[in-house]
């Protein structure tokens, strides 16, 4: 079988891979699809290359179904059809004691830390196996691991029905959030400067505003009549991102952060004491939130065809990264299933 | 009577001033002893001068006596010993909809938006005083206003009994957060650079740790056996500060931005991802953390003694100022009972 290989310097290979038998506690997949996701362009980027052993197999947004079962596992059998969470903890360190273990401080996460679900036949542990409804697309399911991401976001915000939400970011997460807060009965803006984002996110039927023809704050201001949003996510990564979120909420808001800022950006402090705003980090999902995410996607709370503007064979996941890195792509599924043996 | 006016133009001076009668309402008081604040020299430097109608009389930590009562007050009486919440809010502005009148959008602080307790005598509406037990030293219950400060901190970190604290900045208010979580069952290490103060906070029986003999991250490491702290108080101000604070939490910690930032200083928004930290405003306080203080001062968990470093007359009011700009004093409490006419 092939897999696609990140080799260092910017480069994504297709090579020939072995599929890994399934050791005990271990189960392997027929992977159907694999989302390219921002963080795969990150490594790509060369960015997270002292995590990353060379040459990787990336990967960790999929669907696909069962082909063999390692010794020891119970409650899967071959053709049924799952989905991954992509995290592996310790179980011992502070993060894991506290009851946070997807954020434990020796995470392996499958498709950075160890191989991932570019490639036709998948080896992973059996606990981090999600169950599919049996009637759900692979392309559908395919979207379970990014939709957690946004179940997550928004259940750190703890977000309730009627509440005003902006969304500050319109990429995959950022329409992922809206779309997960709007189906929470929220009513949502989303802000993003790239017009053709911005039409995705209208024929998902949600309102977007447009950053640079209007500061948020002041939109934010008459839409909610002087009150301020409740609830903020800051999904751009951009320092004008920050701010606008920060100046789109009222007394007493929670802006979530879910995008990575490598650097440490400027943060109006003086808001955040002076509105009593609250800051809260979000990072991957728990198991409930995966679980979640297969339910709002079997529901059709997500605007998948919205959200995947291309499906590509394997053999082309070279092109698909420069087509992600060019922004002329939402989602690119890349079908695994093509080279089975 | 007289008054301590501030003139502009960085100058304070001592004047005549005319006891205002109470009006329907509201209660005229006789002030035993008025702090000065960290927010009474931001005024003298200036930094508020949009906010404040020259001359102004400044002050709103007190403490005194109720002199005489205006019409249609019911609940007090000449002679009763009392403090005032210095807040009077519109009641109909999104914040004070949403339950947060302390921060309402028109607030009008007393004294600095109306004029303060730097005088013999004050009027106040009735709906600001808070009882004092008739047995508390006037010096103690003068420090309710600050204490109040702390406790709301306090109650916005949702502190529970053993956590970990990390308080950053050890001026007046840093001390004080110290000594409400020291109370409210916390393990408590005080952060600060200068060796005058870390020894004031040593006197008051709390641990201190010099940022400057070893990064605080570090230290925190250590004494949590890796897990950081669940709690740390930013009330340095300073940017060093806001990251030290940020260093030392563990997963899911909490961070309560206590100091005020006049400009956006870089925050570790990768941190707060990362470990899925929440960073929570608090500003001034409610009636209920106005009335724990109280309590606290009553017994005696406030270090009163190590605090308050100097007392004065009023006419000694420009002096105190210069001290504390000088970082010659801690907390100054001007004697205002003298020349009661």
């Amino acid at each position: 079988m092939q897999a696609a290989y990140y080799m260092g310097d910017r480069r994504v290979e297709i090579r020939d891979a072995e599929p890994v038998p399934p050791a005990p506690g271990t189960v392997q997949l027929d992977v159907a699809y694999t989302g390219i996701c921002g963080t795969d362009l990150h490594i790509v980027h060369g960015a997270m290359d002292p995590r990353v052993s060379l040459p990787a197999i990336l990967g960790h947004e999929m669907a696909g179904h069962v082909a063999a079962v390692g010794e020891g596992v119970s409650g899967w059998e071959p053709g049924d059809a799952a989905t991954v969470m992509p995290l592996v903890w310790c179980g011992e360190c502070a993060a894991c004691r506290a009851g946070a273990s997807h954020i434990c401080q020796r995470l392996s996460f499958l498709g950075i830390d160890a191989p991932g679900s570019l490639q036709s036949r998948w080896t992973v542990p059996a606990q981090t196996l999600v169950p599919l409804p049996a009637d759900m697309q692979p392309q559908t399911a395919a979207l379970a691991e990014p939709t957690a991401v946004a179940v997550h976001d928004v259940r750190r915000a703890q977000l309730t029905e009627g509440e005003h939400v902006v969304v500050v970011g319109g990429g995959p997460i950022g329409l992922l959030v809206a779309a997960v807060t709007r189906e929470a009965g929220a009513d949502v803006v989303l802000v993003e400067p790239n017009p053709g984002r911005r039409q995705l996110a209208e024929r998902a039927g949600l309102t977007t505003l447009d950053p640079a023809e209007r500061p948020v704050g002041e939109h934010v201001e008459e839409w909610t009549k002087g009150a301020g949003a409740e609830v903020a996510f800051e999904v751009s990564g951009a320092v004008p991102g920050i701010q606008s979120a920060i100046d789109a909420l009222g007394v007493r808001g929670r802006l979530v952060v879910v995008a990575i800022y490598p650097t440490p950006p400027p943060v109006d402090l003086f808001r955040v004491f002076w509105r009593e705003l609250t800051l809260i980090g979000a990072r991957v999902y728990e198991r409930l939130d995966f679980e979640k995410a297969v339910r709002l996607l079997a529901d059709g709370a997500i605007p998948i065809d919205v959200l995947i503007t291309d499906i590509v064979p394997l053999a082309e996941t070279p092109a698909a990264f420069e087509a992600l890195e060019a922004g002329r792509a939402m989602k690119i599924l890349v079908d695994c299933a093509g080279d089975t043996p």
